[in-house]
């Protein structure tokens, strides 16, 4: 018994050290392993299974807008990531840099990837002459690299995986209308696959995409009350393309710039279903993005019948629901631990004396209730349940957002609810940049966002400097 | 009609020059442009959903063996390429060096991977400990680069992308099966879903993979006679569990080595398929996977209802398999030339005559013949269709491939089939390395492999020394 328990208590409470906490979920759920290059993982095989239900759920959706998959080279050209003036000073201080190609020195050096518009870019140049060859809605799956100086698993790290959509449009409406659409792609997507809720918005000035005119978020919040900007969505209007000379001729035989677009969304999100959702057991996974849904575990499996019953059962429900069988030679209470750690949504579990009553013990791994079902019944039962499991995650992950939200209405009030709460802050805000610098220096918080659906008008004033404002904003401390 | 036959015209005919044929299609059918990097290629819509045809049949049948897909870094240390002697010494000359990481000179340079043994053995050196953790069967889809001075599209690039196996096995025996396993794997998702096929057998100790006790490959014969390594898996014994120290404890608590494989496949398999297949009009897709297997074309489409049953057929095509409806504003027969090109297996021509009658003209693409199928039908004629051109596209292709196979039974006769004809020569081998060097220099060929389901002793002696031999080698021209 004292084994069961160990994989349990070799984790941190989250109240004691929530940072920890989350190293210790990522690392026993073995979600990664560190690697030898610094500031890289390794995604496991039960982190990676994760990603792929991200991709494959996120890609089914984007193909039903029209976009299309591609891909691009790895490299950009020194010169072709300068051509975009805010884009480089945005992105050059943090690129990897390859200088030699076998044995040689390169002529020019290239840059990893940090993201791709400049090469899209470039490709649209090319292909894109006339109207008839408008709009292009790529995306493309890969990794990117950023030379962060401070990496956290999922959250920050210097080569992550991610897609990045990049789109041309005939006209500015065009262009609005994508960046728009696909940032509630994005929203709905947290909310009805990771059963977690985001407040979508705009970012400031300050806080857009280097070379965008506008960038869309969508912001989670985390069980520790900090902010965590989930995805973007960026209008470029025509910067790029007069920058990079993409242009069509229209239906009048008239010279135009495209309008750009690009929107991305990566494996931070694995970080951020392990932040809202997870518990001092471990990991607990909402059921549409879990790649197991369903652990059998036998007990006293060693008797005659229960394994085969077990198999029977994982087979059954295999047709149903993503279901697997635990006939390890590990003690019942090591397999409970480890279903939990890896945050499993359901586990069944299966004893002789259940067997001779034809039930079984079903728990749920994110209320620990457990409810029994008889045996025939389960192939109905167990995918009813994921689907409550799955509603009920997201209205207690809404519920925990809903309650960390504070309105101040001035400087007053945010300095008490940033001393004594966490969570969103709304605020009105003036429109200046030092305000936002002022709230970042002395609490720690940045502008996360100007939501979409809810611009009311708490004060008048701004909560930073008092002058006039017309502008709500969600502010909060932020991974 | 002028405007009709450019698509076609600006095709090189495959007799006249074949590698200009075969740039042409690449091009034409709009499956990749050429990026501001040389020798990296941009892979564009047409050809990344042949690699996500690929890809998502052999993720399916790599699971079904128990393969678990995981995500390592792209980049590897120099100190960590360079453990293992065999595996440095043949990729060293030939990767990719980052330097710098932001503004800063790098403490130890780092290559982007040209493939990942190092890194996986780096890993399951921390993960594996006890015979409990074995076999670890992982796998990881990514983009390689190795930095080749002669490039073409997708059969050499500096970038491109694949699989790469890499497993962790308690004996040799599981290894050498698992090695086996992986190469019959790739050799029937070749045959059945590429219609392609190939010869199965091992490499030479002068053509194996470096740092590998064995390689098996799969070897495709081209349309101009020429062979293309397919697919390879690596035996690797304990050679590089040793150089990594990869060690684990067995039943009866005695430290062991693991023995370990690795396998790939890449995007030249996409070369493979246009060699195979292609002709004049361009490129001729396996129904199995082309990304659009039916095109429905309207003829006359202006007219009253035309492009109303067009639609309607295409929907209910798309019930049974992956049709497309061409309503653009192009004539008919500059839609067929595209549909050609982009080697879209059947297309559909629908006009108001035809539509009077209740028919349609059904036309393949392999073989250009036309049917007529009353529209009533199409549901199970087109599906029955595709499996007939799928079937005779691979009998077409074993026929000239097996028509492409000479015996040399001595040194003269190889000689004379160098100078005459193209395909692959078999041949006995003493097994010295020197009589490979020699064919290799004399003819251009070079041993593709020791077949393993063939090995006849068509004579007593090397077919280029003379002395005696006991192996049957196909040799060829390679890409």
């Amino acid at each position: 018994m004292a084994k069961d328990k160990k994989l349990v208590e070799a984790i941190t409470s989250m109240e004691e050290d929530f940072a920890q906490w989350y190293t210790d979920v990522v690392k026993k759920a073995e979600l990664i392993t560190y690697s030898s290059v610094k500031g890289c993982m390794i995604i496991r095989p039960a982190g990676y299974a994760i990603w792929e239900n991200i991709q494959q759920e996120l890609d089914r959706r984007f193909k039903e807008t029209g976009v299309e998959n591609v891909y691009m080279p790895m490299f950009i050209p020194e010169s072709l990531l300068e051509k975009e003036k805010d884009h480089v000073e945005g992105f050059a201080p943090e690129v990897a840099w390859v200088t030699h190609g076998g044995l040689n020195e390169l002529q020019e050096r290239l840059c990893i990837r940090p993201t791709s518009e400049t090469l899209f870019c470039d490709f649209y140049k090319d292909i894109v002459q006339s109207y008839r060859d408008l709009p292009k809605v790529y995306n493309q799956w890969c990794s990117v690299v950023r030379w962060e100086k401070e990496t956290r698993p999922f959250l920050r790290s210097r080569e992550f995986l991610w897609q990045e959509g990049h789109t041309a449009h005939a006209t500015a409406e065009e262009a609005e209308e994508r960046t728009v659409q696909m940032l509630n792609l994005y929203a709905d997507f947290c909310e009805e696959v990771l059963a977690m809720p985001v407040v979508r918005g705009q970012k400031t000035e300050k806080e857009k995409f280097a070379g965008a005119e506008a960038t869309y978020t969508i912001e989670a919040l985390m069980h520790d009350g900090k902010a965590l900007q989930s995805g973007t969505s960026h209008n470029f209007g025509n910067g790029f393309a007069k920058a990079f000379g993409i242009q069509y001729t229209d239906r009048d035989n008239q010279l135009q710039y495209v309008y750009q677009t690009s929107w991305g969304m990566t494996t931070r999100l694995i970080g951020a279903i392990i932040m809202v959702h997870g518990d001092d057991s471990g990991l607990v996974l909402p059921p549409r993005v879990a790649p197991v849904q369903v652990m059998v575990i036998p007990v006293q499996q060693q008797k005659e019948g229960v394994l085969d019953t077990a198999r029977d059962v994982c087979e059954r429900l295999g047709k149903v629901c993503r279901a697997k069988l635990d006939a390890s030679e590990k003690s019942p209470g090591w397999k409970f631990s480890e279903q939990e750690m890896r945050g499993i949504p359901v586990r069944v579990e299966l004893g002789p004396r259940d067997i001779a009553e034809g039930k079984c013990v079903v728990v749920r791994r994110d209320t620990r209730e457990k409810i029994e079902v008889a045996l025939q019944e389960l192939e109905t039962k167990i995918p009813e349940l994921l689907e409550t499991i799955q509603k009920e995650m997201f209205e207690r992950a809404k519920a925990h957002r809903d309650a960390h939200i504070w309105d101040a209405h001035d400087y007053e009030e945010l300095k008490g609810i940033a001393a004594e709460k966490t969570g969103f802050v709304r605020g009105m805000w003036c429109g200046e940049e030092a305000c936002e610098d002022k709230i970042k220096e002395e609490f720690a918080m940045t502008s996360r966002c100007m939501p979409f659906h809810d611009q009311e008008r708490i004060a008048e004033t701004c909560v930073c400097c008092g002058k006039p404002a017309h502008k709500l904003v969600y502010w909060g401390k932020a991974y």
